[in-house]
């Protein structure tokens, strides 16, 4: 159950990249440490959606109370830590994903293009207004 | 700012993969996105963090008050509204992984490794009692 | 800083009630908590809000992974964790309403009448359908 | 199906105080409201815990991306929408405590004892820190 290595061919420079793991992979690995376990019976959308909401409770735990210069020497010092709250996150979407049979990475480029269309630059710049009142 | 066209050599079959898009080059677009818009000024971890809770909300809101069989149903019928939201959770790990210099894939190939000895299978097999109970 | 103890005179009965203590009273004496820790300058909104969304999250976790039967059990044996959770957001409720100058009693009676509108009985009765679709 | 009212005498003052409307009364209409409507068949722990999460986030988005002094502002202007979420929460935590058997304003009163020695006033005065880390 390694992650694969792959050799990414990029056609704009002619280069081939070599990458460690990617999204694809490691989404085989949580359904396989999963599946190992047991847990599918545990994984209905409800728990695996308040599991989701969770973790992501634990990443803004970690700003809790602090402000922006706490924040800054925070995320510096307590980065290992953040990424391992972010990964769990993560890892809920991809599991959630797979089961239900969603290509996040698909969805997420659609989405980026609809929020284009919602917050046109000239419109959007420099302010924080939701689409809805703009 | 579109997303590269990928082919992908997985040395274990010796083919090669299109791929449209990956982590990478949606974190680039995310990045350009919120750039364009001159939203950093608004990115600090805490609101980010928020955000991150907020969009995991909706997710979960989807499942509110249904039992299992209208569950079963209602993702099946509403996969693209519910795609939406995961991407909306992605997009949040992603814009935070890059603002905090975090590599979130190697961050959860890490968690994974930490989490299979948390919960050996031979412990774990069939129960979603904690780790700390286990 | 103690609880008053109260007689309650009811006038529908004729009776009085003794009660130990009071919203109000409960919110006197977090503020007195905080004030004799000098908490109030973190106490802006956001960071508040933040806090009741971590323990509206710890009360939730509480039924993560259990099914019915599990939960009805697990209820009667974990009632004093669960009620410690329960008053964690209750804490902050009060605490944010004292702080925005908020009669939460008096929104909570309105919102109820609010809901009585949005959700009549003979369309609602039976269905866990959301206002804007019954 | 109305609040009683109420005359409160304070032992402190010899006073007699007009209250509208207290937590018990406000328990009974929610679920006089409830039950007039047979939701109680969708209100197991699991789903009343997610909505009383899903309201508190309604709460915090009130907030979501201002600074201090837009909160400031923010606030005066919107305290009675502000009013209403936190009554929502406020809503779930007390049909939670009915339906779970549990006296939420006696744990509050013992949480408040706990945290006052959690976070004694010489060492937590004026510090943010959890007094995991006192």
């Amino acid at each position: 159950m390694r992650a694969a290595v792959f050799f990414i061919f990029r056609p704009e420079n002619g280069r081939f990249l070599l990458m460690k793991s990617d999204i694809n992979d490691l989404t085989k690995r949580i359904i396989a440490f999963r599946d190992a376990r047991d847990w599918k019976q545990f994984h209905n959308p409800k728990d695996v959606a308040l599991s989701l909401v969770l973790e992501a409770g634990e990443v803004m735990e970690h700003f809790q109370w602090k402000n922006k210069e706490e924040m800054a020497k925070y995320v510096i010092e307590n980065k290992v830590a953040i990424g391992e709250e972010l990964a769990d996150v993560l890892y809920w979407v991809l599991l959630m994903s797979h089961d239900l049979n969603i290509n996040v990475l698909d969805a997420l480029e659609k989405k980026i293009k609809i929020n284009e269309g919602k917050y046109p630059v000239e419109k959007a710049k420099g302010k924080h207004t939701k689409y809805t009142k703009l």
